[in-house]
């Protein structure tokens, strides 16, 4: 079993502990993830690039993982694999000879 | 070497290739989640609950981890490591006894 | 009329026009201003303070406030009794005594 | 001098007495605004789409306002026009006669 699994496997035991399964519908589990962004963002609110504290941004980082988890467990996505084919995607919207030490978005490139 | 190890290295390949570390401080990859979590959001709008398209929601959420995984790689988080420990965080916040079948947050219960 | 209720009558027919009421519940317009305030945020992604464009700044913030008009709306607030009134809720929340020239939040103060 | 300029001038006033102007450069109002919507968003969070707390709403709002206010106040914008301004945008990108009773987004139209 990969260590995503295994993180998995506690993250459900968890939710179902707690008869939580009831309220993880999809719209819902996207709301939290933004949410809990912010949160991890507001670590950062009027600091410099890297004032945050490092306990703090583990804590919200984590929790943004952990939503993220479940809904890729609701969907029964392989995460290694979505991911992998993100970066693909993102690597043919961003070709190294026009995105080299770029920021534009894709579409201004 | 793990699953997500083998996406942290094609990840961090990708974004060597296009010199972008330079942009990639702790803030600005913190804000990258936030808009990324609300592009996935935005599958959601208007729509009911699992109303969104599965295709679009697996390229949302990708991006929502791989900034996240950039951010975990620049502080050299252990991803499994913080993830468990989340879980223990919440489950002690959020106790069996008083949250079963409840939705409220835990400074509610 | 006040300049804002010029502006919520011109974006109510905007709204009746299209026959949208139908989608506007609460939840999707709160939804819907996360969204914006993130558009509005990917102005400034990768940039300096103040790197972000004049004009994209206007049209982003400008959603924002039209989201936030239509949920203002919707619960018949009195939007400038609102603002006065939170501003005095955050005036005690941040005593000057304790809160000059500092960035911390209300509750490490 | 209108409603909103009251606000503002108020606004202002709570600013400068705690000497804050020194953190609101454009970004970080950005920042702001978005972390206030989320906070607004979050009284929705697993709840149906007319289920959130009345006052809570009404205070979570009124600081996605103010935020966006203070980034109005920085750069000039009259707030007025560049809402009115948007309405026409919108206007031309969701044409009646494509979007009536359609939530569909303007590239999918």
């Amino acid at each position: 079993m990969s260590d995503l699994e295994q993180v998995i496997e506690e993250l459900i035991r968890f939710r179902n502990e707690r008869d939580w399964e009831q309220f993880h519908n999809s719209k819902d589990l996207a709301i939290a993830i933004s949410i809990e962004a912010n949160e991890l963002l507001e670590q950062f609110l009027w600091k410099k690039e890297e004032g945050a504290d490092r306990e703090r941004i583990k804590e919200e980082l984590a929790d943004v993982f952990l939503f993220g988890l479940l809904l890729v467990h609701k969907h029964g996505f392989d995460l290694k694999e979505i991911l992998l084919e993100k970066i693909r995607i993102n690597a043919e919207k961003y070709p190294v000879s026009k995105s080299k030490g770029s920021a534009k978005k894709y579409d201004q490139l």
